[in-house]
């Protein structure tokens, strides 16, 4: 299992959000609390769209993030208005550069929390069912990597929750054809880099959790002394595996079986629910 | 492209073979004089075995071999009868761990020079053709890995060089089929930790080089100063990529589309010819 | 801080206890109980004794020990009668093989949990009281590789216990001249390949944890069951700074100011007490 | 040896000077034509300046820059326009991070390519010469951060040619106190990011290799064809150890004991001499 953050809004350093707060995604990888593990230190990844390329740029490494120079580095000199970034805590596969989150595909980006339950098992025929034409992409050997092409099989660049409900169903058909009960449990992140999706689900209906940020506009009332809620624009977002911080008020948990859209204008949320494929 | 090196004889320190030589592989890493690359950085792996596990020990990292201190260091501190080290200079795939040779399934070790052309493009049918047993076990993304596991599906438990030859069958036919007129090239160690196969085959019949050492009596007659020829026994061999130390009458070409055999006795050498399938 | 452990018996493989017993060095270097750290993660070191070579070979990586690849391979096929291990939090310094214990000089052997307090406002002077010609194996930045620097300096190869006694002395003149109260904090594993001595000290005496393993036969009365006790000699001896494994009887902790000798024969505790220099 | 670039003027891609050009630093990094190795594969590291902070950010690591991701994604998102890259071939020291350069200290920036003849002898006097106040920022085990360290400690902050002037002389006398005959080689260059400074110098007269590129307007004239001659301003300005590209007319040799200063307005090129100190 591991721990993601996810930010869309005003343009910030990513110290502020990686580092600065209290209970920070980098302390979470020596001390998360609602994590399966506390250590998440077999690698991280951070992913960030810039001016001057459609594609994200990815710095990713195989050591934990809390020890890695050159992250800290970043943080101090990167601004960036949509970012992942992702502490890994390996379920077994290798900890190598290409297992780091998150993947990136053309200007897609996707990162996850979960498992394929006995996805030594099922990742053969699961790897199959990707489209030939993106198999030479596939890069480590993850189950989230599996499910990022799978997505990209099923229509992503079209339908993002519509693939990703699709992705989910075949897992689950497949793992059911093997036997396991409970074939998914997933906190996902996919963008463009425009708008970003966020999905909750598990096979048990017992999903890792998955936390948003209230609208600005009522922290800003909560918390008038907070002078880096008065710089950001009213609809920033955070969606985060676990709330950073302590702001009363701050964190909101995305319901059992759902999805959020943040973007322009309103932002959504809706029930989200496999397709039988 | 690769260089590598096979040693199969009186046990001796890893350093003995490995750094001591003029122009030895670890120099090889730095300078190799007939490899596609003159540099090969791009990680490197030991294999040896030792008297406490059938399966032999892999140290492999990604970095080049000629700066690594753990390198030094075992070769400094282990001794063994059979060993494998490779230098990699990687074709395209991904520097990290789990696509350093050698590779390594239950007894048998095997590491690779060379390529199979478009890769990219007959990954997927390749794969497929694996022992779906097998499949799991595939942890890296190299060309190198799949032909293992292909010969491993063939027979490699029960005979090699037939396994080996389908293996190479499979890969041009289905070359072929993607129309790739020339799909491989390859120098091949593989060992059971008994004897020792090396193979030396493309289908351009342009293959890279290979050499194996003389007969150790033949050489302590040309060299009877040599202490190190008077100290191992007279089935020592060594395959090598390209020729250690500058010992006139030690190194003999492997002829092109042919293989050796390595033995207790009366080593062998015979045509090889990939197996349609 | 850090934790660590040394072996000094009946030759066996590392495996045996760097993996095999519950709550293993490589467990805590996820979960460590009695550490200042729970995790211990910024990089290891074994270092071990082999018949080919006086000076002992080391492996260290910069990764968690919890992950890596090489040290699961070398612990399933070196066995050996003396060896070190030791998993890394850094107080600060940075994360770099040079900077991984244990540390080495020609026979000696040296590893350490704990800290000179505020090492950074007295590095310069500690630095400066190494022999000259000793300066240059320097190779890190650690507080620890300084303090087995002073020990060479103070005659190590003569009388070690007087030698750390010096150097303590030393360190805590230094941070006291410099306003620190408590300067050194440390428990301290060092050996020439043939005796192991084992230091627990600080300048405010409520030093680390460390702990010796019990009499052979007083366990093997105990644990009639063990096979493992029945495999080794009666000499064999366990220093850890935590207890492996749930054996009752099976450890004794080094009282706070004292030393042990782990030596053929019988072994030593005595009080420790840093020289004035 | 190594090889470096620093690169001053209009804001550009890190892609477009580091990747690009044929024969680009990358390159060099696996087939140097005028360095004293061919292989510069000890690690890397790149050095820019950012809007959000006056020190610069690094990049390093301690692999081969030709096969790193994190630089290739870094060089196809930063922009800059002002920054150092470096590649390096060691003369003996660790490859570790902390021995990567560019070195930094607040807003200076500083690397290096050469050495100082029989280091490990004149370490321990020279780095007894920085200001002990400096001296606890030292990370690494080079003589090149020993450098930048003595111009710290020279006041490089206020009157740099000076500074570095001290400290040639300062490594010569050293030297000459230990027998040394010609104990510095040295191409260096050092910015507060406003200003680069860059020097050729070596006690025996025979410095490593340095160019700077021709004044763009003359660029232009002489190629009108070259999109990104049009692109940059007319001050923009590259130091390299050896050139980029193939562009008749572009590079100029720094003459032997000489330094440079690329600033706002007009450049210019000075006599080097240490300074007797």
């Amino acid at each position: 299992m591991c721990r993601w953050l996810a930010y869309w809004g005003t343009p910030v350093l990513l110290d502020t959000i990686l580092y600065r707060p209290t209970h920070s995604l980098i302390d979470q990888s020596l001390h998360s609390k609602l994590g399966v593990e506390t250590t998440n230190g077999d690698g991280f990844g951070v992913g960030w769209y810039s001016r001057d390329n459609d594609s994200p740029a990815l710095l990713r490494d195989v050591g934990p993030a809390w020890n890695n120079r050159n992250l800290r580095e970043l943080a101090d000199h990167v601004r960036s208005s949509l970012f992942f970034a992702h502490i890994r805590a390996s379920t077994g596969t290798a900890v190598q550069q290409s297992n780091c989150h998150p993947f990136r595909y053309g200007r897609w980006m996707f990162m996850h929390n979960g498992a394929i339950a006995d996805f030594r098992l099922l990742r053969r025929d699961l790897t199959l069912l990707v489209d030939p034409k993106l198999y030479p992409h596939i890069e480590g050997t993850t189950d989230s990597e599996v499910m990022f092409y799978l997505a990209l099989t099923f229509g992503l660049d079209e339908d993002p929750p519509a693939a990703v409900a699709t992705m989910a169903g075949v897992v689950e058909r497949v793992g059911h054809q093997h036997g396991v009960e409970f074939p998914l449990q997933m906190t996902i992140a996919v963008t463009d880099g425009e708008r970003l999706w966020a999905f909750r689900y598990s096979s048990a209906h017992a999903s890792r959790s998955l936390f948003y940020s209230s609208r600005v506009e009522a922290l800003r009332r909560l918390h008038p002394d907070l002078g880096f809620l008065q710089e950001v624009s009213g609809e920033t977002r955070l969606i985060v595996s676990e709330p950073l911080g302590d702001l009363p008020g701050a964190w909101n948990e995305v319901p059992e079986s759902s999805y959020g859209v943040v973007q322009p204008g309103v932002d959504e949320m809706h029930r989200f629910e496999p397709v039988a494929a």
